[in-house]
This record gives structure tokens, C-alpha cells and sequence, in this order.
């Protein structure tokens, strides 16, 4: 069976060596967790998603949710006994706000968190994230009644919440959705309506459930501009905070999929139930994109997570599985053969998944500093560089690192052989749980093109802008350093081919946006590799910086500069192909008629 | 439900247009096979597999395999009167040796029929596949008796066979296995051992199953100096055909795969079983390679049916979804969206397996062109020639068929968006089916060390450079054409990059084994960019003879032209990454001690 173990040491090279976030020590939040407290934090962590989670992950596969007839839903043995260990020990407060509960830790620490349960049971690891959507969306968006009544059962996890967007004929078109809200002159509306795709809809872990649900108002604009946002508890809530009667959602259907078994994909079917507008009436989009961009940077995650578990697994099979002999002579003299490990064909996969897994994680760890800056930061100036990369950031994170993360999986399935293609070893789980990352949330295709149609060319294209004077200024400012000189150059390389791909969007984009969304896909790849080459040069930077200040008999940081010397090698030509593919325009994607396919 | 269509008319360009089949009329096989005679085959096979088989592919995969406690297996519902339909039509004999039975027909015909197969329902069709790797290792290395007893059945399809290769801790590495065969004295062999991963290995088919096992005699040399193939059968057949008792040859259990759960992928004990010495005592390997060599090309059309018959669905489906609008302006006005045919990332995906089924179906078939001149040619330079090229080709065809396959499979799920992750739709099947063929017949990276170690330098290189000279004479004869040009000067770039390569692992894999093995995967990949880019130039030359020669009316041959145009913007620019990484050689691949990872 598959096992886990965190990767605590990264995380601390990242927070100390890359990110050094004990300089923020002045700002709230980071005021309460100086290194040595997160690390703290993160080791406790680390042995519930070690001991607990992890183990629980091929169950939860293998008997994954079963539903009622009363519309009740049965989890995996183990998952509610798990979620209570949790809840009782306050992890759902992590990051949450002090004035409902919460512990106020900044994002970052909640995103390394946040990785190791994805890497641990990623199915099991939704019905809190989906929860934590939902605090976003009330905390954010939610009257001062409406955060007093919700928030604080969300933040000890007494409550679980669900986001409800999709419908069976309004996937990413919302605007298309059906379901209504009627107002009963009281303030409060009824819903009724289907949903469908609801992770962490209907379980047995919590005694009240908060759908937070999009509909629209009866007589509302058609399309995107009349969609609100609504609560819809499960159960009624009294004004003392009882819980009241049971509201009209039931789960109608629990969907078989693919993989994320353990977590209970559900049809809800709306009847009149009772529901409370959060925030503006007919900017239920504006509030949805609150959850969806919390949730776009933790799918992002998750791709990682699969990569990051996956590449361990793969890492202990290829040093175990004895099989052949290595091509420059035994390595394994005294054995029938050698340790798979040995081959550079197995090599070349298990770098691929290292030195993505390292720098995907470093990229989600630095945009998530941002997301902390931008609400912590007194500099005005701060927080606007901080808005733009996060909007920036986060199509790249998710499309990116979920790509990445399902080719790594399948790739670590493949160091198992044909012993990979079998259940009982659990790396075909790992490919199918990853799967759902690249399509939910905004399938990838969606990140793309909001990424080329939205992000890039906002208030100017101040935002890219500013990440390739970032650039520039770190090649200037180390182009003397000759062990960072090979990082330097990748950086140039991979920087002046981003800048030309966003030129040309800049130019071939307006006049013919079909340009824009046949490019897109490939510039966020050509984006994602060169925002991994530049993770690799700040991380070359700290390792040395890190090896001079006395680290130099920690073999850590001499393993960290060769594997990024492997990902400059062995992944930035990819970013010359991207740049090709782009630039032939919209023409050869278009050409045939819809009846030639 | 999925459904499928045979690609006839693509057949027919094929065998027609490029290959012009007519031409080898005078040779053995092809004399009994004009073109009008292979059209009418492949018309009812085309029946079959739309009608009998694709209606079984969810099921086989819903139900899967049942093993009962005396060891019998039972398929699942349809599967066996599907058989039976196959067998009454006369199927197995199509490629067989008239001799015994069978219909003689050029291998390059039986190609497209599995191809159809496989499409249609691939579980079902490892059955029969097995059964004819069987065949060619009993008609190719059995004496004269062991043909006359064994392959009549085989022929007729009554009897089935499998391939037993893998022991639990002898999977690529064959030389490991324990599988014991002691001779009886009377010529017979007993066996004792344990196989895993028989595919067909027990079903409810036939009445009688004959195995083709690895095993080592008593005494023999260790590793694969000392392997020998037997044939063991279920029943024992007695001198007059009809079968005795039965042997010792039990299935042990049915693995749980990801995928292709319509076939029984058994564990078979062999306990003190009657072998029959099938070839030459410890020549076993070369035996087994007769057999591995038909199913790499087999498992190689094994991905593109997946990748064609997951492509078709996904066309469906993206002219049926309605979402979202056109970037240029409403495309159906009238309706509440555009379909999502309309979007320029869901054309990407479309015409990137287009571009790629159609080019690989075309490397297939030229290859088995090969195939068959090898064995039906009187020119020995041709015969020389074609088994040089099925030696060179059959890996990449193995290898860069399957890695396609399962992105190309991954891509048509896609389409679907959160709809594909359903099982009910069918189209994580083609994923999850599409996985096993990237490992099993050699996982893809021991077919890229073949490519490298064995294939490339073989005679002085004389396959690779055969192949280039057949490259620069295309591009030579065709370079005054102007609308050939983007083709001819496309094969220029990849070629040239294709002969870099080439020449850089001469120079440095021989000096260092461990270069050729970190090279090995992008040079293959490479060796495929070229192969296809070399096949878009045959066949655009070919749709633009026929539309000078009265075709110009059908729009088939536009549609040809415009998708290798697509190939040559947006595939073939991947070369260049190929070239790069497999130059940067084995130093950063294997940079780390194992215990770095």
C-alpha cells in the first residue's frame, strides 16, 4: 500500500531559505507564527496526514460513498472518525479570521497544510476545503447577520459547506443556469433547482451542511448578470443557533466516477428551500469567483499533491524492485539484478516529477505570499502588485501544476510496470484521483483563456509587467554569480520567449480573438515553464546563499541545485515548442468546417 | 453510451491512394486480396465492430471478469456469443497460412481489422489477439507435428492462446523467471511455476486454451541463455484431435486493473502441467520475441484505437454541448449557446488527435506494408529492406502510438468537462483502457532502449539510414511543388533533427551507455514526430494526386491537406524540444545517489 511522508524540510527551505517569512513578522498574521511556530504547526500536521489520512486513502477508493434512499450518505469506514480527530484538534481554524474562531494563521501556512492532506487523501480532503470555500464566500461576502450566524461552526468544522455552481445543461457556462429563487417579502428567498457535480454535498461527518448556492432571482436579468448568491443550509438555523427544521435539499443521486471516490459527488435537488441572498443581489458571479479563486489555487495544489505522493511511492518501488542491470555495470553485484533505480529511463521520471513537485510548490507558495500581502500589507503599492500577481497566478497554478500533476502520476504509475495497471499497489489511484484536478473548477482550457483573455491584458498588462521587471532585475542583479550563471541564462532564455508569445497575443490577440484561444493553452504552458525556471533560480540563489552561511555539509542544498539544473536541461526546451505552437495562430486550429471532424 | 464508427473511408485512402495495394498484386497474399476484396471484408468487419462489439465495451467493463473456486472464469454478459459470432464468420483465419486453414490474406489487411476491434471493444479483443500471438509463435517455431495438432484450432478460432511471460519477480527482466520445465524422457516436459498478468489467460470462450510459457529446463544456464517456450495446453489434445485431461494449469486469481475489465488478466499455476518443447531448447527468447513482435505492433494500433474511437465521441459531443459563445461572434444565434465545437482549445484538442490518428494509422499500415513483403517478396534487397524497417519501426509504433493513445484519450475525456469524469459516459474508459497498452508488450521506456541499444545501430545503422535516404528522395523528387512545399520543407526540419540526433547518440551513447538511456525516450519521441511528419508528406501528395486525377470534388482530400497542415503548426515544432533534451545527455539524469531522491 501507498504511503506518504510530508515534506517538512522543503517546506522549510522555502519558508526560511526562499521566502525568508520571519521578515514579515510586523504584519498581522505573521506576527503570530514566527518559522519555529509554523514548523511546529506543520510537524503536528504532518502526523495526522501521515498517520491518519494516508491510510485511509485506498479505503476510502475502494468503498467510496454510498447513498440512502432516505438521501443520506454513508462515507468511507474511517472518514468520520478522522474528520472528528481533526475538528477536535482545530485544524479547520488554521487560517480562519479571529473575530468568528479562527487561529488567523497567514494563507501560507494553510497552503502547506493544505498540500499535505491533498498528498495524504485527497478525496477525504475536500469536504474541509469545499468548507473553507464556503467561509470565503459568507466571510467575504455575507452580511454582518449572516457571518455571526454561519461563520463560527464553519471555522471549528462543527458545519461543513459545499459550493453549488454547475447544473446538468450550465457547466462553465453558468449564465445558462436554471435554478430560481423566489423572494417571500421576509428577505428570505426559496430555492428550487438542480445541481449537480456537488463535492462534500451530502456525508455524515457534520450535523448541518451550508450549500452555498448560485440561482436567480425571479424576474433577474437572463444570462450572468442575473445570478445571485445564496445560503441554503441543510438544516434551518434558529436565532439562538439551534438547529431548526430540515430544509428542502436532499441528495438525489451520488455520481460514480472516475477516482475521488471517498468524497460524495451528489446531485442536490433544490425544493423550496429556504435561502439567505449573500451579498448583492444579481453579483453572485462576482461572489462565486471569491470561492472558485480559493479553490483554483487548492486544485492547483492538489495536482501538486498527486505528483508529490505519487513520485514518493514510485521513488521506493525503484530503489526496492530488482530488475535488470544497470547499462555501465552492476551496480547490485551481490543481487540477482540491480534496483530498477539504476536506469536512466526510470530516472528520467522520477526527475521530471522532482523537479516539478519542487518548484510547482515553491510557485504556489510564493503566489500565496501575495494573497497574505495583499491583505496584510499597509503599502498600498505592496497590495496592488500583490492583486495582480494572485489574479495573475492563479489560471497558471491551476492548469499548470494539475497538468503536471497527472502527467507525473501516470509517469510514477509507470515505474511500477504492470504492477501499476493493478488496484491493490494504488498508483492507478493516484491517476485517476489527479484526473478530476485538470477538469473541475474551470476545466484548463477555461484557465487558458482567462489567463490570455482576461488576466494578461488587464489594467494594461501591468501585471505581467511587473513579473518581467521582477525578472529582469533578479538576471541583473545575479548575472555576476558563476554557479548561478546556468539559472541566469535558463531565466533569459525562458523570460524573452514568454515576453515574445505575449507580444504577439498583445498584437494577433484583439484583431482576431480566436488568436487569443488558439494560443492559449500553450502561452500558459510557456508561462508555467517559465515561472518554474524563475522558482529555480530563486531557489539555486537561497541553496547557495544557504550553503555559504554554514549549510555547506547539508547535502540538501547541493540535491536542490541538481535537480534544478536537471529541470534547465531537461524541461525549458519545452518552452521553444510552446512558443511555436502559439504563434501559428488561429488559422490551422480552425480551418475545417465542424462537419470535416 | 459511446458509440463507434469504422474509419473506412480512411482505409480506403490508405490502401488506395498511398499504399496503392493494387501494385503487389503478383505477390503472394495480395493476389487474392485487390482492393475491392479488402473493401468488402473490411465493409462486414466494420458491422461486427459497430454493431456486436462497441455495445459490449461498457459492459465488459462494468462486470468485468468473474473467477468461480474451481478456477473457471466467466466473461462478462455478451462477451462469449460475441465470440462465437467471430468464430462462426471465419475472423481468426484471416491472416492465416492457408495450409492450415486460414484465409492468407496480407497481414496489412488483418491490421485495420484490429485496429477496428480494438476501437470497438479492446478487452474483447485481446482474446482473439492473444490467440493469433499464439499462432505465429506455434507456426513460426513449432515442428511440423505441433502444427499440424495445435494450429487448425487456432485458425478456426475454436481454441484460443495466450502468451505467459511475467512471474512476480520477473517482469521485463525475463531472465529471472523460476518457471521449472523437467523433461519426462518421452520428449514431454512437466511445468511447474507461477505466471501473472496472462491476459485471456481463462475464460468461458473455447474449449480449449493453448499457452505458450517461458520456463526453464532443468539444468539449463541462468538468466535468458536459459529459457526455453513450451506449449502447454488446457486439455490435452490426443493424436486423433480430441481432448483429454486436463492439465495441470489452474487460474489462481483475476486481477483488479484500472482498465480493460472485459478481459481476464489471470495469475496461472502450473503444477507438473505437460509442456511440448515449442522451437529450440533454450532458444526460448528469440521464440518469444516471434510473439512480442506481432502484439508491439498490436498493443501500438492498441493506443491509436483508443485514441480514435475517444476522439469520435469527443466530436460528437462537442457539436451537441451547448456553452458559452464563439470568441467571433454568435455561431448559433438562435440557440440559448454555441456549441462548444466553436471554441478554439476544444479544436486544439480535436485536431491534435486528427492530425495524430490519421498519420499513425498511416506509420501502421506503411510498416505492415513491410510485414508483409517480408515474408511474400522475391526481391531479396526488399525483403532485406523490410525486415530492417519492421525491426526500426515496431518500437516507435509500440511506444509513440500508446503515449499518444492515452493524451489523445485524455484530451476526448476533456472535451467533456466535469461530464467525462462520470463513468456512465464511457469516456474514462478510454482512458483508463488506454493505460495498460503504454506498459505491458516491454513498458515504453524498454521500447525506447530497444530503439536506442539495439534497433539504431544495428548493421552499421543500415535501417535508420535507409530510411533517411527514403526521406531525402521524397524531398528531393517533391521539392518544386508548391503545394507540397510546407510538407516537403517540414520533413527537411525533422529529418535533420531526427539525423542530429541519430548522430549524437553515436558519438556519445557508445562512449557512455548511460547517454543512450537517457536519450533513449526523446529520441524515440523524436523518431515518431518525423515518422508522422514523413507520412503527412505521403499523404498530402497522395490527396493532391487524387484531386488532379477527378477527386477534387470530394472534400475529403481538403480536409486531409488542412490537417497535416495542423500537424506541421503545432506538433512537429515539438522535435526541437526532443532534440534538446536528448542532447543535454545522462549527467543531469543521474546527477543524484539514489538516496538523494
Amino acid at each position: 500500500m501507498p504511503t506518504y511522508k510530508a515534506p517538512l524540510r522543503e517546506y522549510r527551505f522555502l519558508l526560511k531559505d526562499v521566502l525568508d517569512i520571519d521578515r514579515f513578522s510586523n504584519l498581522p498574521g505573521f506576527s503570530d507564527a514566527p518559522l519555529d511556530v509554523v514548523e511546529q504547526i506543520l510537524e503536528e500536521g504532518a502526523k495526522f496526514c501521515e498517520g491518519v489520512l494516508a491510510p485511509l486513502n485506498k479505503v476510502g477508493d475502494e468503498h467510496g460513498c454510498k447513498r440512502r434512499d432516505d438521501g443520506s450518505v454513508t462515507t468511507p469506514p474511517g472518514f468520520k472518525e478522522a474528520y472528528k480527530q481533526f475538528v477536535d484538534a482545530g485544524w479547520p481554524a488554521l487560517s480562519c479570521d479571529p473575530a468568528y474562531g479562527g487561529q488567523g494563521m497567514p494563507h501560507l501556512v494553510a497552503l502547506a497544510w493544505n498540500e499535505m492532506v491533498a498528498s495524504a487523501n485527497m478525496a477525504w480532503g475536500m469536504y474541509p476545503g469545499l468548507s473553507h470555500g464556503a467561509y470565503e464566500a459568507i466571510h467575504q461576502h455575507g452580511s454582518d447577520e449572516l457571518k455571526k450566524r454561519y461563520l463560527p461552526k464553519l471555522v471549528t468544522g462543527e458545519w461543513t459547506g459545499t459550493m453549488n455552481l454547475t447544473e446538468p445543461h450550465a457547466g462553465t457556462d453558468v449564465g445558462m443556469l436554471r435554478t430560481k429563487a423566489i423572494p417571500q417579502g421576509d428577505g428570505t428567498y426559496r430555492v428550487t433547482g438542480q445541481k449537480i457535480f456537488i463535492s462534500a454535498g451530502e456525508h455524515d461527518f457534520a450535523e448541518n451542511i451550508i450549500h452555498l448556492v448560485i440561482a436567480r432571482i425571479e424576474g433577474a436579468p437572463a444570462g450572468t448578470k442575473g445570478i445571485s448568491l445564496f445560503i441554503v443550509p441543510k438544516f434551518l438555523v434558529n436565532d439562538d443557533g439551534s438547529l431548526g427544521k430540515r430544509n428542502g435539499v436532499v441528495c438525489g443521486k451520488i455520481e460514480e466516477k472516475m477516482g475521488i471516490h471517498g468524497n460524495s459527488t451528489c446531485v442536490l435537488n433544490y425544493d423550496d428551500a429556504v435561502g439567505y441572498l449573500c451579498g448583492v443581489e444579481n453579483k453572485g458571479l462576482a461572489a462565486m469567483f471569491t470561492m472558485m479563486n480559493v479553490a483554483r489555487l487548492g486544485v492547483g495544489l492538489q495536482g501538486l499533491s498527486q505528483s508529490e505522493v505519487s513520485y514518493q511511492n514510485a521513488v521506493a518501488y525503484a530503489k526496492d524492485r530488482l530488475q535488470g542491470r544497470s547499462l555501465t555495470g552492476k551496480k547490485n553485484p551481490d543481487g540477482p539484478a540491480d534496483p530498477i533505480v539504476v536506469h536512466p529511463d526510470i530516472r528520467r521520471m522520477l526527475m521530471d516529477a522532482k523537479a516539478f513537485n519542487e518548484a510547482a510548490r515553491a510557485f504556489a507558495f510564493w503566489t500565496a505570499l501575495y494573497g497574505d500581502l495583499l491583505h496584510s500589507s499597509p503599502d498600498e503599492k505592496v497590495r496592488e502588485k500583490a492583486d495582480d500577481y494572485m489574479a495573475l497566478m492563479t489560471p497558471v497554478i491551476k492548469s499548470f501544476l494539475t497538468d503536471g500533476g497527472y502527467k507525473n502520476a501516470t509517469n510514477a504509475q509507470q515505474v511500477y510496470g504492470g504492477h501499476g495497471y493493478i488496484e491493490e499497489q494504488g498508483m492507478s489511484q493516484f491517476v485517476r484521483d489527479a484526473r478530476i484536478t485538470m477538469i473541475y473548477e474551470g476545466a484548463n482550457g477555461i484557465q487558458a483563456l482567462d489567463l490570455v483573455g482576461r488576466k494578461l491584458g488587464a489594467n494594461s498588462g501591468r501585471a505581467v509587467f511587473s513579473f518581467f521587471n521582477e525578472i529582469d532585475e533578479f538576471a541583473h542583479a545575479n548575472e555576476d554569480s558563476a554557479e548561478l550563471k546556468p539559472f541566469v541564462e535558463g531565466l533569459k532564455t525562458a523570460k524573452a520567449q514568454l515576453q515574445d508569445g505575449a507580444m504577439w497575443l498583445m498584437q494577433n490577440g484583439m484583431s482576431n480573438f480566436d488568436n487569443a484561444g488558439a494560443a492559449s493553452h500553450d502561452f500558459l504552458d510557456l508561462f508555467g515553464v517559465t515561472a518554474l525556471t524563475y522558482m529555480w533560480a530563486l531557489m539555486a540563489k537561497a541553496a547557495l546563499t544557504a550553503k555559504a552561511n554554514g549549510g555547506g555539509s547539508d547535502p540538501f542544498y547541493d540535491t536542490k541545485l541538481a535537480t534544478g539544473r536537471y529541470f534547465l536541461a531537461r524541461v525549458l526546451p519545452e518552452a521553444g515548442a510552446h512558443l511555436a505552437k502559439l504563434k501559428s495562430g488561429a488559422e490551422p486550429v480552425m480551418a475545417l468546417a465542424a462537419e470535416q471532424f
